[in-house]
């Protein structure tokens, strides 16, 4: 097997052939970088990954974090892996050179990332947590925070966790019970629990910085009244050395399916009354900042997922290639020889419909990276507006969609290795069970679902879905170009048409008022949209491999074949099977909204 | 939660309104049999299930078997479990009373085994692959061997395997290279290894016979070269005391993603030269003898896929029913109380969907059971002729259709219950991954394609089809007396029309040879298929709510609501969908058969 994590090949055209990366050197920002920057720092993360991940990805499954007097232990292959990943630069490869980062575009730090997601997605959790409560704090925080909390997890020497989820409260977090008292000095004095909190416990950092979601004294009910908190794990002295242990208890570890690596805790904050919080930004607006900044950890899950699809589909087209099973239908003589099994249409097509769904989410992931890279650095304040409006339409299809089909590639990734397959002497077992966290965490499929179809869709004015139409309409336009993409372009214009109708009547009874029989059927909303989404971006993918087989690069032609009949079987085997869900939105189909519980 | 195993409302329905199980007991053989014997039977089965198998199935999970100085061994909770359930006369339920048996219908029995499934697929493994082994003995084996190594089994004395699978050899059993040599005394000696013998050792009895595919000196290539031998793991003496240590060596054991309490085994034969074998009937017919068995055995696959997520959804529904979250799409005041999820449409959409999926299976596994007693004891050779054509048809759809979409079924119960479905703290996530074997083991699903297209649909003349076509359509003339039922007929009946075209058309391209491309797509064909055959069993079910409601028993209103809310689901969400892949399938659609290795 030449590669495991991903296909340099496959990044590549994206980056260099869709997505136009190197478009952005010419951006102040970036104008130290050029694609060989790029490239050499996709190669140091395929060498840490490599290194230092993917040796222990299995490890990291078989020996879950243990509970040990009130702390969390961890096999002891995970921080030199950490260390390694921050010594590199990774952890801030987005920031400031000022900031001691290396100033690169969100879309190469994705990129970059995506190999450690690939090879060891428990262990690659801890620097994104991180950099996710690093962010919050960097955007929301004020400066002594910066210093204090911010720097050292900059240096590596602090890491981060999201509070939010509390035992009564997942989905709904209007309903968070934790509260903050204020202490009279500035300070806060919080009390409550919190579940699955991914990275809540580890010895892989001095200090651990909580952002937790509580509630003020005089806060209004609901989501409006929530606020941020820091909660560090050891107070932080004003020299910046470590202060006493706060009054944050580890109460348990969960025990998951899979993602075993990466500890899930149940955390005390207060149990003894003295837990130390210091409000970030003003009072009630803290799940305000969390939207925020959920664009882009909604990205990092739906690049999570695909990276796990990826996984499974590379071992599965692998062991399909080596493994001799069978014979053709019209030559089962058996004193032939076995064909590889790759040569089955069956496994054919598991392998094809794998692709389509990794390499289908991988652009959308990629091409979101770089709508955020837009909305911070697009040359025009149109620009960088028209780039957030989409990048917020888009954010619950590039979290669920990977979250849903990339799974179900890893299914098909089992399927491919059968017997074998499902033993844990195969890596592909762990993939699904690793991923199938994804439909479940920053926010389930239902909310997404929701967040589309009630949110998203109208939001400023529905400006976010008409560049989308735009676009998708510019590509069917482009392919028309191509006498060979007509059977590939006609499925999408057709789901593009129905779409946009029935989106119209679904918002139109929204705004009517008629909110549970148009919300009722938000699932196969989203499938179908998401199915639009990623066929646009299979379609987009097709013209540039025309474009690449025009110039008649032999050595590169099986490449863009392949491209293309992924893009056809997305096209014409998944996309026209949009139809029926349509049918059931157009008709405003009551079965599961009549359903009683006293049915059941 | 009242019920853990499966709903006994829904089981008397199958039984007494869609079955009609009481009317076996007018054949003779059932003539002892009445509907209070079938109902004791039944609670007896639920209670030993609930008592000795529920409370040990997480703990099989969590302590799979260990390899120890070459043998097996289990947690301790397995050997009370199987020998209550030997006591209570389960392993023979359907043997004859002069063989020691309850000389019960298959139906009954299968409905009776239902509850240990349910409770704890892996420890009912070990009776249920005793059954298969024991069956082979029964029907095939000669006096002396029935003596020696069935009659023990029937006792509980001895357990039994099937030894197929070698490393080389999974699906293409042509292709197996097992040895047997003739010692000259009518015994066999042994030489090869097998893969994944489920029970291949464990500590639960004296003895264990395996069933073991092996090749005779002199045997014609492929699959027509297979015979079939009984190779005990103790050779037993004329007294049918224990002899010697036969040369059978458990090689390694399997670390499975699930199903864990099972021992899958690697086995040698003949190590050392000296593993004695008994040649089951003729020499060559080895894997016919095994096809004769493969149905029930097929069945009983389905079946286990069909508890597991019977299991799920009962567990779902009851968390459903319990957790409070969040408030309904037109009552956001954060200050009034949660609502159960369960008022959740996105969440009765889950629940639907898998009470459609488990509750259909369960109908068509139930009816596939009766098949089997109908074929053996059918009051007329006429109709025991079209059961037997009939269960031939529907096995490949009774074995795949419920790995499938009960596989689905668990899916969708992890996550109803969230964060919490994913740890292993909820039963729900084991029994995905118990599951996900289904689809793999007793022939994968690309096998099952290809056996219904190229196979059962034209065997007899294409006598089952015409049967089942013809099942169909009296469902679709019954129904059209209820007006209410219109909406889920209609659907049936274009789908029916319309695979009935397809079907003929890929036969006639079969028959001229256009053997590659009309078998392409055989996955689609079975999932069409099987989908028709599900639609046609929740039409039935509808037709007896219908009848059921017209009876007027208040007390069983919501059932029959239930029923049909769920033909409903099944019959305008998932049937008409099906079009598109007919689409395809007409068009001889060549993407996956054109794809080639290099392009990956």
């Amino acid at each position: 097997m030449s590669e495991t994590l991903l296909s340099s090949r496959n990044l590549a055209f994206e980056l260099y052939e869709v997505l136009d990366a190197e478009s952005l050197t010419q951006r102040e920002r970036f104008a130290d970088h050029s694609r060989e920057t790029f490239d050499a720092a996709l190669g140091t993360a395929r060498t840490i990954a490599e290194k230092f991940f993917a040796p222990h990805n299995r490890k990291n499954d078989e020996n879950e974090p243990e509970y040990v007097d009130g702390a969390a232990v961890l096999i002891p292959e995970v921080k030199p892996a950490v260390d390694a990943f921050i010594e590199a630069g990774f952890q801030n490869a987005s920031r400031s050179f000022e900031d001691g980062g290396m100033q690169m575009p969100n879309l190469l730090a994705r990129a970059c990332f995506a190999h450690f997601q690939s090879a060891n997605i428990a262990t690659s959790s801890y620097p994104m947590l991180t950099m996710g409560a690093g962010h919050l704090i960097e955007v929301f925080g004020n400066e002594e925070q910066k210093q204090r909390f911010l720097k050292p997890m900059i240096d590596g020497r602090f890491f981060g966790t999201m509070a939010l989820t509390e035992p009564h409260a997942g989905s709904s977090l209007s309903d968070l019970r934790t509260r903050a008292e204020p202490a009279g000095d500035g300070t806060y004095r919080l009390k409550g629990n919190k579940i699955f909190i991914s990275g809540g416990d580890h010895p892989l950092s001095e200090n651990i910085i909580h952002m937790v979601l509580a509630k003020l004294p005089d806060a209004p009910p609901g989501v409006k009244g929530i606020s941020l908190f820091i909660v560090p794990k050891f107070l932080v002295n004003d020299d910046g050395s470590l202060g006493k242990r706060n009054d944050v208890i580890l109460a348990g570890l969960f025990h998951k399916m899979g993602w075993r690596g990466t500890t899930s805790t149940a955390l005390n904050f207060g149990d003894n009354g003295d837990c130390v919080g210091y409000l970030v930004g003003e009072p009630h607006k803290g799940l305000n900042y969390m939207f925020q900044m959920m664009n882009e950890a909604r990205i990092g899950v739906g690049m999570g997922a695909i990276m796990l699809g990826y996984a499974g589909y590379l071992y599965s087209l692998d062991y399909a290639r080596e493994r001799p099973q069978g014979r053709l239908p019209d030559g089962k003589d058996p004193t032939s020889p076995q064909v590889s099994i790759i040569e089955h249409t069956d496994v054919k097509r598991m392998l094809l419909t794998q692709k389509a769904y990794v390499e289908g989410a991988f652009d959308l992931g990629l091409f979101c990276a770089r709508l955020v890279d837009d909305g911070h650095t697009g040359v025009s304040e149109e620009e960088r507006k028209n780039a957030d409006e989409l990048l917020d339409l888009l954010t619950p299809i590039v979290k669920s969609w990977p979250s849903e089909y990339c799974l179900k590639a890893n299914e098909l990734a089992i399927q491919i290795l059968g017997g074998h397959g499902y033993t844990r002497e195969y890596p592909v077992e762990q993939y699904y069970r690793d991923n199938r966290l994804n439909p479940i965490h920053e926010g389930t499929h239902g909310i997404q679902s929701l967040d589309l179809l009630a949110r998203k869709v109208t939001q400023n004015k529905g400006a976010g879905l008409r560049q989308l139409v735009g676009l998708m309409q510019s590509a069917c336009k482009r392919a028309a170009a191509y006498e060979s993409l007509t059977e590939l372009r006609q499925p999408l214009e057709k789901l593009l048409e129905r779409l946009t109708g029935t989106t119209t009547g679904l918002i139109g009874d929204l705004m009517a008022g008629k909110v549970s029989l148009a919300l009722a059927n938000s699932a196969l909303y989203l499938k179908v949209f998401g199915h639009a989404v990623i066929g646009w971006r299979w379609l987009e993918q097709a013209i540039r491999a025309e474009e690449g087989l025009a110039r008649g690069n032999s050595a590169d032609e099986a490449f863009y074949k392949g491209k293309l009949q992924a893009a056809r079987y997305f096209l014409t085997w998944e996309v026209p099977g949009c139809h029926h869900e349509l049918d059931l939105l157009d008709a405003r189909d009551p079965t599961c909204l009549d359903m009683q519980d006293g049915w059941f």
